[in-house]
């Protein structure tokens, strides 16, 4: 396996406009996404990965020890087969591989899948899970939580702030590293008034602008969906300044509202899917 | 495996009338069921649903890796198998199931069985775990409930929100998803004045009015029986309107109080439950 | 297998006057058990389930999948040798085995054997462990406690509550389920004067006395010999009243010194022993 | 298996004198262990349990299920085959074993060994898992600590209870009985002034001088080398009386700063290792 | 296997000069590495050991039960395996490998690999775990994280303490022993004004001073890349006095705002790869 990501998920990557800060994630021009009736039209990644109203299911999975058991052969169509698998689904979901062996205990790769329908998200990773590789893997830990509308930081509450978002550029290589981390506030969190609320996501956002240029994020809500209240998901290239702006957010007040931050923490490496299906096979 | 609920379990669903808030999760006109000695009459669904003093028994399902290896042509007689086993039972209890596989790590279907004796519910279930299928499964959640007359909004009590609840009725389309959620309070909620628990009970409750046409909810007591003190079981089409009610649930006081929401949290897709076992077989 | 549990185990249940109320769960004129010299008497289920000074081990088994690969005309067996290994330890340990599969994900059956000495207990758990269905079985949960006599609600301390648990008895038809619920209390509650703690016995016990004709109820001590302090075992035939004492309990303030309430929480049916091994043999 | 222990192993528990409460475990007289160079002399168990700076390893056994499946035969060499090796190793480590099975769900034997060099008790424990029952169970818990010279209870520090504990000596039957329960204290407690420690500890000790006469005590002390701060290891013949000295160690302020006591608290009998193996595989 | 380590790993330890406590992890003249373009210069020990920016991946190993089953001419061949892996990547990482059996029950092999770039650390373990050794162990735990510059006692802030610092060395027998704790801070400690948190970093380093002549640390940063925020890493051939050490940082206020030290707690001994394999073929 390559460490160079494939170069047509890469350009897709940077082609996504300013994924910035949590508050961010959107441009301000992002519309609703109007699903599609039928399923007859490709999902577009760079729309999708901007509209709000979009399900994202996150599953790691973990290979059991038959796996290596397959005949080498076998183990090798685990790459074509989740190919024709992503083209079947195409109309229906947007699909992204990451792996994940070698970083992480409790999982060997990790899905992301992003549809306008919960239920075709769902089929997918059904499906997924009758390959073959799927059928020698357990999994160990899903996900699920959908994009939604800026909330706090906008043109309207937060004009400064929403305005330093909305310049703030990535402006780094191509991420090579993923990481995902489920957060959960506790009752006094949702029990604020909307006003410190909303002062309290000012204090997260500011020290947070000046790492725009090396961290892309996105956010997906969960309240009730799961046992978390927030998806939040990082590309970056440079660990090191994700682990500074990590520290950042873990500094200010609204840290002191959070219950679950990681549990767990899912750290990767981006590639395409047959990449990761290779890396797997060996 | 159609993405399309069978239409008979859509209907009985449609028919049963305003399953509404927890507050009102039966029409003030439902009566204290009374068990059928012999049990010769097959449970009525929309009246086993609308009773209290029902138990619900809630049971999450694993496929074990074995089950790829039972040859295809058993596999396609679980649904079948199942059919039969809820015809035999239907004097006893009322069976429903749900896909969770693709949205649950650590589930791959549910059961939702209603009885008015726990040990009808107890011998459905043992024998279902007889069955071809059920004897490749793991069983990784249960949950013991039972359906009680209301407590808090009742006309007496609350008649301002019992209205509101009375007249609220479910008009989205037929729910594609459920969601069940365990509750537990602290110690500091059921020390409480009767009196401030209902006045957090109708803070609790106002906010939600406005999700019951896009949420149904059915309320189980659990305490003593299990290790919570409620089932929440939830259906519904639209999922971010779902989201929405269940941040104002978190939002109010009462939240401060409960010291188990979720853990797990189950989401599904609805399908009858031949829908369900084909798509496992696949 | 048939609902209604076995005749003799029945009688003998509703032979045990009074099992009542934590605080009165001997009756006043029960006497230290003398440990038997040699085991050459029969243990009397009567006596032994009265008396001070009795270990009870509660374990919990689940059946591994391969008890479904062991052939039918073995797997019937397994009710035959269990009855022959309780004759054989008929001196030793008093058992009994109620069915808890269908009820709970982590347990197909209990057993709870009272012994006067634990080390006879043990070795009747273990040659268990060495039977068929032993073989095939994971315990999956195991808590050690032993009876003691009355703390708090005595005739000395507090007269009143005392006549009243006296005078109240079980008058509900025989009990069909079985709860039990380990409890663990925190330091502050451990370093209370003896006087508050006496105090908040008796507000825990007051509004129990309206369900002891409904809920039986039996109290082994576990501090330092297990990670609970208590083991709480009730017998009902009433679920729902059984949850409502429950609510009761959880609403008096000892319940906010309580750190541990079930975890598990074991909920099962009560059969003759014979009558579980067969039903876990279909 | 029969439930009186060795002779010889009984013995030399009882020629160990006053291994006492916490405070008291070593004898005044006791001085640092030299270690051995080149191991040639045989570890002495009165000596080695009565010094500091000796490591304990207390390690948790369960049997996996195919060691049902070997060979009756094979099996019963359990027992001299481990006999072989505490003799090959008795320069190096001082071995005890006791049986849990039937006592604790998540094991089925314990292993105490004792060692002036921990890598000396390693290679012990991992030749053991190389035996045929060794290769047979699985690892549940470990932990790891060393003796220490006395702490608070000194000659010095408290010469009263210092007095108390040393003319009070066990004086029951030889155990039958063993206890380990790991103890970890909070931040609080260790950044208390060391006087109000001591006199923290007083009021600990104090209650406990009755029960010495019942309860053997000693105690490794973890900090840094496992997740516990004590290991706290009992023997007793009389189980009540154990559980009344656990109730009044909760009942002083000083529990308040635990936040581990037990989880698990491991009980079994004593036995010569013969004889648990021999247990084993009946 | 042999207790001495092997001379060439001991060697190289002991050239690493003052890897002393968390504050001085790094000699003041380190320089930040300079990633290597194209891999093509072998990984220097004493460099990468004390520079920033260097990643640390650690992963603990446990081996199934169907390694004993491997034939004993192919377990030995696991240590030459491991060596011709090592020396594949010698331009990309530097691993060590410890053996934790006999000390820790769920792993019996830890793996720290130290590299500029966390992808080559990744690909080296999972080629690893496509050794025959790999094949046949579970990863159990995996922490990463990675050096950074001095943040707290440096010349400047606190230039008495970083003297101290600076002229302490390590002058014990080469250790025997390493242990791995991570540690996570709340966020009440990240929200404390810097110059507070320096002021607590000096508390928590004054009395580990007289410690650095026994033991060896090393720190590493994990916050957002992991579920802790440092992880520590410690050799040393006294555990007593290490044991000491861990005592003196539990007492200092810092420690109240750890919400996790260890769980795990990693405790194994030093050897050379081929060593460790070599035990654990036996």
């Amino acid at each position: 396996m390559t460490r160079k990501p494939s170069l047509n998920l890469r350009n897709t990557l940077v082609a996504v406009a300013a994924l910035s800060l949590f508050a961010a994630l959107l441009p301000p021009s992002a519309t609703a996404a109007e699903p599609m009736a039928g399923g007859q039209m490709m999902i577009e990644r760079a729309k999708i990965l901007a509209q709000p109203n979009v399900f994202g299911v996150f599953t790691t999975f973990k290979l059991r020890p038959e796996w290596n058991r397959v005949p080498a052969a076998k183990r090798v169509m685990a790459a074509d087969e989740l190919k024709k698998l992503i083209e079947k689904h195409k109309n229906n979901v947007l699909v992204d591989v990451y792996l994940t062996r070698g970083l992480k205990a409790s999982s060997d790769f990790l899905f992301r899948v992003n549809a306008y329908d919960l239920d075709k998200a769902q089929t997918f990773m059904r499906e997924f899970r009758a390959t073959g590789i799927g059928r020698n893997a357990d999994v160990t830990e899903t996900l699920v939580g959908l994009t939604k509308p800026l909330n706090y930081i906008t043109k309207d509450k937060s004009p400064g702030l929403s305005a330093g978002l909305g310049s703030a550029t990535y402006s780094g290589p191509p991420p090579r590293y993923v990481v995902v981390i489920p957060v959960k506030k506790n009752a006094e969190w949702w029990n604020l008034p909307a006003e410190q609320r909303l002062r309290e996501m000012e204090t997260h956002t500011s020290p947070t602008l000046a790492f725009l240029v090396n961290v892309k994020r996105k956010l997906y809500h969960s309240t009730g969906l799961d046992d978390t209240d927030f998806i939040t998901y990082f590309e970056t290239d440079d660990l090191g300044a994700f682990n500074n702006l990590m520290i950042n957010l873990a500094s200010v007040p609204e840290n002191k509202f959070q219950v679950r931050v990681g549990s767990p923490t899912i750290l990767g490496t981006i590639h395409s899917p047959e990449e990761v299906m290779k890396a797997l096979a060996e």
